[in-house]
């Protein structure tokens, strides 16, 4: 530890500062000892530090982590389990236990992913029936399960069984006419409006993070903030309960990106069973990709789509491992929801299809038209609902989120009602819509004039011209479509649970069928156009109007997502069918195309936006001019950095510098003299080193010379003891010359996970550059796209800050009375609140 | 330009470094021009470099590109023509064109691989074929084609139309007997010959780089090596040709990995149309991770699998744009061939299957037990193959390709003729294992003894006991086992084209196929045992033994590359089914896990370190505690770093300099006293400027002062005219400090794709790591691993360089006769002739 410390022997035994937690543990004493050439120096070797640190390690609430030092400790920690397996039987079967974890966290998630799952269906299909009726004999059967044991020839007959009865039928003893009609509507409202109060109530008052789809949040915990609480165990309840309540109410909503949050929630409270996980934001993440890869794989039973989705769209970090187990933790909850067997039907997923006619390049038209059509659908989605959500964010409006959700519930249930495509439940009607009319179809979709002579046993029916009933469908649909269109907007970003996956998919899956009927018509009647002619004979069937539906579906939630791989790949595990892959391609390409050429985002990262999250998309590409010295603090005319010196300030001149000034971290250099940097302390751990050589230290007063360097500095023979920082300093701090071009600072800071950076100028520091700046910056570039909220800029209007005044347990900084207003990288107060304010 | 460079003023305007090639020949005048502050300095403003200079921003063959560097230049590039898009309509075009040629590069891509992977299928199978005999009425027919209007009932049957001809037929009339037998087998092996030596004649002749799988080389080129001609024309058309060759000879290899290198080619010469691509390096090797994606798209008929594997396995660099080009690039590769239909079953791959009844969870066991067999063999396989390409390699042994290739050829042809399951194509043989016994079966592997009551139209046919025919196949494919295991480690690596995908998946699936025939029978016999009772009824089909043949196949597969998440994507593929997943999913991670315990390398990565390619692999994690101070250059007792000053250097110095040294690079420093760093000067830029200046400037000598600074140094009135060289300096090189842990610096290699990283000391500069030291680091730690090959090393040795020796064009920089041995990263000439001796 005593080498000499010539800048020019590289062999510097102390300080592999890197790794905090567990290197000042180990080495304790040296912490905050004095030792070396001080003259009055006492060689007390206090074992002050021997306990942990609390705190030290660990961040605070809506913190960004540094994923370098993250991955260090998790290193360590390995190095340290690795070196002692051989030790003991226990030690071995400690490192056992720490080799397998990574499986053991993503199995369980994926276990209790996959049976959460299959309680909200079961629940909300129930519940969703009992808005319509009970069934008497069994009242926890929903009307599927109630008709089963029926032995009624037709579906239709069926759904209409003795045991199920109607509300109207139990109330005014009417099964018919227009009283029972009226009372079912009556019955209709109050239940859809019993679910919808239960549900926000819940959500205000248990679990403000439990509403919206979560998945905005998740995107931006992956990339590495914190929210504490977004994933605990109060949330996963609630969301869990109000998803199901939600779901019930017949809001226009779905329940696949809540799948997510909640399967992360899991991921989240598992790992705390894992030191390994547990300890460690970096490694938590990981489980939390593998467990948003086992959300979609139960929402859409599509295990390789929810891998595909967690890389594409929601992760941040994607090692291999995480693919593995991300891949692992999709299958067994996939499987787990299989032998729940929800729908009774042992698929995955309700809307499970099979074709059996083979797509003709021509109908390639219609399918980029339904591209077209998703692409407008999503950008004319996502301007409409961010310019609503920020009315309620910024309006009086928002201060009643009960009011609205109710009011919401009870235009939604009123106007639904009267069709029978908006009644029932959304997943069913896409179902319908995906379904090709087959033999026994007794649908109003499938109302085709059917030629007598025709076998009806044959899986294979000709084109026919369409009924009357096809065409009231079609009428209906258009009706259900505008419906479906207008209340989306309204609905996602109200206090409940609401993903919007259903809903996107559903005005896809009507636009589609409509166009799907229309081309198998007009195929039908000019069956000798030269575009028909070509493989459509008469008494063949040349067009599947389900098709339509599904590629349509596909194009609209691609228009809103701006997914496209994992897109495809969940439709093509839906149908199970490599053929319908082009079609899909083709639609959800040109629906991000035309998506796209309105806005580049997507209707996540425009809510992250929107909500002021420190998010760094890894999609964007940087295409300016701008170098390192254009964005870096201090600007030219400000006053100059703030930094420490190696060797000549007293404990007193830190803890000024730290009152007066804001910032999280500080560069040491060498002296005023010589700027050349020499390591980065952080605000927080000089704080908490004062405090505690202030209390526990003997000599340590004000006049105290602090020093970073191995050795302290040689002083007066009067002059107090003095303090050695050294371990608290970050002897590796990350530096680019002013110089670097800013495209290449933007890409180490989202390839390695930076906080910030230090800027030099021919070995002199010069600046510091930390994501709120770049993040500024980007902003700043972005004329074209309206500015949603930039939240850091608020530190900038000089209002005065806020001490804790929320009540909320301050950090430990404060118990060395130090002004903490911690408001350099992302983390102001401010934001705080404007974050609080927007999960209610 | 000209403003007063001042450290502490970041705005200077000059030197945006990061843009080498365009900027230069932007400024043109500035380059070699003298300015400022020299006394006797003439204002010619010499147009010197006005035309590109040939050479810069390009790489010289097996040299790492620069990945920071690269992508700066792509930016540049778009921003060029971002900027000049609105001038004219031709420059609108131009920009349409800049912006699509992404989609067209990979989509001609897809076109290509999956035309040639067809052409490769159909003219594979009709050589093989020709091995045995020849269709008389249409020559260009295979076996199957010819007999296709045969009427006979049974596949067997048909096999035998009379239009197709044995050899023993044609020549010596004979049908049958012991005569026939022997013309057929001398027939079997004069052909199996004559496709052997033609094969291994065109790859030593014309190119010598079509030989092995590829997989290795593509791995390093994208991850930035440049290896010329790897994927040029040439090696296109003679590892098609050769390709079908040896697969037609019967040696026990496959199409799959060279069908990826084919692949590749075609991205590589089509990236050629498109300026974006082809000028740059980086960009390039997006469209080459999109081609192999296409690659293993068309050899499996898994287009979601190729993009896995793309990830998985070969990509280094792997944006999302990638991801969606190369599932792009896939889909349309695979569709290609389905049209083409090489196998007349409108399926993509040979051997598709469809499984009927589901697993039982008892099953786990066997599958387990096939993955620790695929483990075991996978690490056996490596060992074996690597320990005989080392003898190869190092013995005279390899200096005679061709005879390899004969020897082998002939024993593999003498010893597989006997046996019916080695004969055949070993597609045909896996297929045959995968396929279930349905009712029309006659393989012999299918001669159950039948209930005469069971329905022969069933397809759930109940577990049977086994005949003779079944007993008589296990014998003989036991030995095929025996005899594939020996012949694939003695092929693998000998001078033609050859995967071992299709090898390792024969040897699990006649492993799988052994063993689930003894699952099954031992269910039959033992229906009461506890394990069976639970869910195998008499009469039930409970075991499936295609789908144990199947998991075996996965698993070898994955034992020997260490594949997981593609290899089960690609097999559920072929299935189509879900349900098989965790069957093979078990297997496969089961092979990974016990082949790990034996040596963490795949087979395509310990060929990468046989070959001694600089490959820097993204999965191994660096778990070791060594700082960068440890592992860079100089060290503690060797010469200091070789570094120029900022404006005290004469030009005869800089010449002295760099003949003196073989760094490829040199930090240029404030100055002799103050260590700062100011930038970083590559020996290419500084040859080719000094060579410029001597040539074409006037008043530049020996004793010319060189200054990298802004303005030149005051000068006494008598010296000669000073040579300013600030734009060669890259002002942004990446530094990290001495203390800095080696896993951060290894992590920002792989991350950021760096060449070389400075190391400093409170801002002086102490050393340098270069990816050759990274590389020679992980070397000497991984103790464990037997050391394959270091070519690093040799220059250790002492040995004399050699100058360009073999007649290869030299680079530029000889014309300043200056004496360039290059061997500073990893390209030392040494190594050049390793690797053409690897490649023959």
């Amino acid at each position: 530890m005593d080498m000499p410390s010539d800048p020019y022997l590289p062999y510097d035994g102390g300080g592999r500062n890197c790794i905090p937690l567990q290197e000042m543990q180990k080495r304790g004493a040296n912490y905050t000892m004095t030792n070396g050439g001080g003259i009055n120096s006492t060689t007390h070797l206090l074992d002050l530090l021997d306990e942990p640190i609390p705190g030290v390690g660990t961040y605070d609430d809506f913190h960004t982590i540094d994923w370098v030092r993250e991955k260090c400790k998790d290193r360590e920690r390995h190095r340290k389990i690795t070196s002692k397996k051989k030790d003991s039987v226990w030690e071995f079967i400690k490192s056992l236990y720490d080799a397998w974890s990574g499986w053991l966290v993503v199995t369980l998630t994926g276990l209790a992913s996959g049976a959460l799952a299959g309680l909200i269906d079961i629940a909300a299909d129930w519940m969703t029936d009992l808005k319509e009726g009970i069934c008497l004999n069994a009242m926890w059967f929903n009307h599927e399960q109630c008709c089963w044991g029926s032995n009624e020839p037709t579906f239709e007959a069926r759904n209409e069984c003795p045991q199920w009865k109607t509300w109207a039928e139990l109330i005014i003893g009417q099964a018919n006419g227009p009283g029972s009609y009226i009372m079912n509507y009556i019955m209709y409202i109050f239940w859809a409006l019993g679910f919808g109060f239960l549900a926000v109530s819940l959500v205000k008052v248990f679990a403000p993070y439990a509403c919206g789809s979560g998945i905005p949040e998740i995107k931006t915990i992956l990339s590495g903030f914190i929210i504490r609480g977004y994933l605990g165990k109060w949330t996963l309840l609630i969301k869990t309960i109000t998803l199901v309540l939600a779901v019930a109410s017949g809001l226009s909503l779905g329940k696949e990106g809540p799948l997510v949050h909640v399967a992360c929630c899991c991921g989240n409270i598992f790992s705390y069973l894992f030191p390994k996980y547990n300890k460690n934001e970096a490694k938590k993440r990981e489980v939390l990709s593998a467990a948003s890869a086992a959300g979609v794989s139960v929402a859409f039973g599509a295990p390789i789509g929810g891998v595909l989705f967690s890389l594409e769209e929601v992760s941040y970090y994607f090692p291999l491992k995480t693919l593995w187990r991300s891949f692992f933790a999709a299958l067994v909850a996939a499987f787990i929801l299989r032998s729940i067997n929800p729908f009774g039907n042992s698929r995955l997923v309700l809307f499970y299809v099979e074709y059996h006619t083979p797509w003709y390049l021509f109908e390639l038209i219609p399918f980029i038209l339904l591209g077209v059509f998703g692409g407008l659908w999503g950008a004319f989605f996502i301007r409409a609902n961010i310019a609503w959500c920020r009315r309620r964010k910024t309006t009086k409006f928002g201060k009643f989120p009960v009011l609205e959700v109710i009011t919401v519930t009870v235009i939604t249930a009123v106007v639904a009602f009267p069709n029978q495509y908006t009644r029932k439940n959304t997943s069913e009607l896409i179902k319908e819509l995906f379904t090709d009319c087959g033999p026994l179809e007794s649908s109003p979709l499938c109302d085709y004039q059917t030629d007598a002579n025709v076998s009806k046993l044959l899986d294979d029916i000709p084109d026919r011209p369409a009924g009357q009933g096809v065409y009231d469908a079609i009428g209906k649909l258009a009706l259900a479509l505008i419906f479906k269109i207008i209340m989306t907007i309204f609905t996602f970003g109200i206090k409940v649970p609401s993903g919007l996956f259903i809903p996107s998919m559903a005005i896809g899956a009507i636009a589609g069928r409509i166009v799907g009927i229309a081309v198998e018509q007009l195929a039908y009647y000019h069956h000798d156009w030269f575009i028909f002619s070509q493989w459509c004979n008469v008494g063949a069937d040349c067009v599947t109007p389900g098709l339509y539906a599904m590629v349509g579906a596909a194009a609209c939630l691609g228009g809103v997502t701006r997914m496209t791989v994992s897109l495809v790949v969940i439709v093509f595990e839906l149908t199970g069918g490599l053929e319908y892959i082009v079609p899909l391609m083709a639609a959800v390409m040109t629906s991000k195309w035309v998506g796209d050429a309105f806005g580049r985002e997507g209707i996540y990262e425009s809510h992250i936006r929107l909500n002021g999250y420190p998010f760094l998309d890894a999609k964007e590409e940087f295409t300016h001019t701008t170098l390192a010295a254009d964005v870096m603090r201090p600007r030219r005319n400000e006053t100059p950095l703030s930094v420490m010196t190696q060797d000549d300030m007293t404990v007193e001149d830190l803890e000024v510098m730290i009152n007066e000034t804001t910032y999280n971290g500080f560069p040491v250099i060498v002296s005023r003299e010589s700027q050349r940097l020499v390591g980065f302390a952080l605000r927080r751990d000089i704080t908490i080193a004062l405090e505690n050589a202030r209390r526990k230290q003997e000599g340590i007063v004000s006049s105290s010379r602090v020093h970073f360097t191995q050795h302290a500095p040689t002083l007066p023979a009067d002059s107090p003891r003095p303090l050695k920082l050294r371990s608290i300093l970050d002897m590796s701090p990350f530096t680019v010359t002013d110089h670097t071009p800013m495209e290449i600072v933007v890409d180490i800071f989202r390839k390695l996970g930076l906080r910030q950076c230090l800027v030099t100028h021919n070995g002199n520091v010069l600046g510091i550059i930390t994501k709120k700046n770049i993040l500024e910056h980007l902003e700043q570039l972005k004329h074209h796209v309206e500015p949603l909220a930039s939240p850091w800029h608020y530190n900038e209007k000089g209002h005065p800050p806020s001490h804790g005044s929320n009540g909320r347990p301050r950090s430990r900084v404060n118990h060395v009375q130090l002004n903490t207003i911690e408001e350099d990288p992302e983390e102001s107060e401010e934001e705080v609140q404007l974050l609080k304010s927007t999960v209610i």
